[in-house]
């Protein structure tokens, strides 16, 4: 784990013929030092979701590659799927993971997206903390109408241009948007409830557009198979607002309104440092920190270690 | 962090000259792939632990090293200190930590005893998890009367010879206890008390020693600093008994007499799977497998890729 890791989470306009994917997933992973995390592909949407990690330049370049393939393999204009989409490699956002910022997540975004653009002529748009003009953080305004407003709209009306390239849409393969966002953290919160209702209220509780915490996105659900309610929550920052904070937040809340919570599940996966905050927090620890966790030292022993070795 | 890991913790009987420190572990760390996770000397107990981790070959042959250099640099015929002790290179536990079992550890602390001896002229004694007779599996009883009354009654007094090797103490270096053991996590629970007592007889509730948890070992004191009481606690399998478990019998006995718990203080490392099953347990997770932590997920990508490469 030790060195600079970042994560890109592409999504390509393609579900159900797997060849495609596939030839997608490992134009990616034939680069050096690039790890395929997941990969998940679904036929009602129509769409696949590669998920790599691995040092900044080299996932780019996997980015890139997958773009490539999928600029290739895809014809946008006989897709058809229920999920919204603006080209045949639909959104590529950069995560920082170890050792690196947000920051460096937005520098890799501009670097591929200029890539984009000029070796495959897809116009491209930045999104999210990659963006360039505040209406393009929040990826629904650039994806607004899809592929087929985009195509008329683009070079006529204001406000639709891409932020690198000519403002033509790629024939076939539409228009990328290249993103920066930090990881992500989807998992939901069951109530011992029917009730869909409590889970309304509890989320308008927690969730920053109607006066929560700040990096939490949330909706109330009912959980069919199990007929129990559900509060399914997006962190998008577990720094800012920890896991265990939201958590703690609900099971308050249920408690105000007669239920318990029955039990959490993850979505995807979960970085180590949350369940750490979560854990110093549960068990009053005053001196956690990264260095005190054994893994953490082993892989800085290793760093510190190939870095001796490179100086001598 | 992918591959087999393991981690030795040799203590020596040297907490002074910190020359012959640095020498001992130098040889340790001159070994590939091994890594200096700590490194403690200690003035009053005229003794130091250094603690490295890596493959268990390697680790096993630096452990060797380690115990080389101190036989050669430490004479026990001249040291003194607060500590209990047998020999210059005084207890070699191994401990496993990724994909390796403690039976693995049990294995490799019977070959580096063998090489002690063989090599070193140094007799053996196998302790706790490598133990070869039960009343070994107690580190105090081999270590009782140390160096100098082992010297005397090895070959005569029944029970006392050692498990590999002649019954005869090296002329300076004595003998080594070599053992394998689980890794044990150290750590302290303040009250909101200054009344030791009160910690006492929560200590006596959650030890293995008075009926308590199989995998506790505890007492009370008195935290001068701060004048709070507070129960110190050794946790030598976590897996069996979790932390989390601990904590809260330890916050339930608490309020049983009045008090709370101010804080938990770790001494040393923990491993983040600690605070994993911790995280679970307080947030309720239902599906919180090793899998799902993306650390992990990011070294069984490697090493996965790693293996293929080879197989190629």
């Amino acid at each position: 784990m030790a060195g600079q890791l970042v994560e890109c989470v592409p999504n390509f306009s393609e579900g159900r013929d797997l060849a495609i994917v596939d030839a997608i997933a490992q134009a990616m992973t034939g680069v050096a030092e690039v790890a395929l995390l997941d990969r998940h592909s679904d036929r009602d949407h129509n769409r696949s979701v590669i998920t790599v990690a691995g040092p900044p330049a080299a996932v780019g370049e996997a980015a890139f590659r997958g773009v490539e393939r999928a600029v290739a393999l895809i014809d946008l204009t006989r897709h058809q799927g229920t999920h919204p989409r603006i080209g045949a490699a639909d959104v590529v956002p950069f995560v920082p993971l170890e050792e690196t910022t947000l920051e460096d997540c937005v520098r890799l975004a501009g670097e591929v997206g200029q890539r984009i653009w000029s070796e495959l002529r897809v116009p491209v748009y930045l999104y999210e903390a990659a963006a360039r003009r505040s209406d393009r953080t929040n990826l629904e305004n650039v994806r607004r109408g899809q592929f087929e407003a985009l195509t008329r709209e683009m070079g006529t009306v204001a406000g639709r241009n891409p932020d690198i390239g000519d403002p033509v849409c790629h024939p076939t393969a539409g228009a990328t948007a290249v993103g920066a966002r930090r990881f992500l953290i989807a998992y939901n919160i069951e109530l011992s409830t029917p009730d869909r209702s409590i889970a309304d209220k509890i989320a308008r509780t927690i969730r920053a557009s109607s006066g929560g915490f700040p990096c939490v996105k949330a909706m109330g659900m009912l959980l069919g198979s199990r007929n129990l309610a559900q509060v399914s929550i997006n962190l998008t920052d577990f720094e800012r607002t920890p896991l265990h904070v939201v958590f703690e937040a609900v099971k308050r809340e249920a408690a105000r309104h007669g239920v318990e919570v029955v039990a959490s599940e993850i979505v995807g996966l979960i970085p180590g440092k949350a369940l750490e905050m979560a854990a110093g927090y549960f068990l009053q620890f005053r001196n956690l920190r990264p260095e005190s966790v054994l893994e953490r030292r082993i892989a800085a022993a290793k760093a510190a270690a190939a870095a001796l070795e490179c100086a001598e």
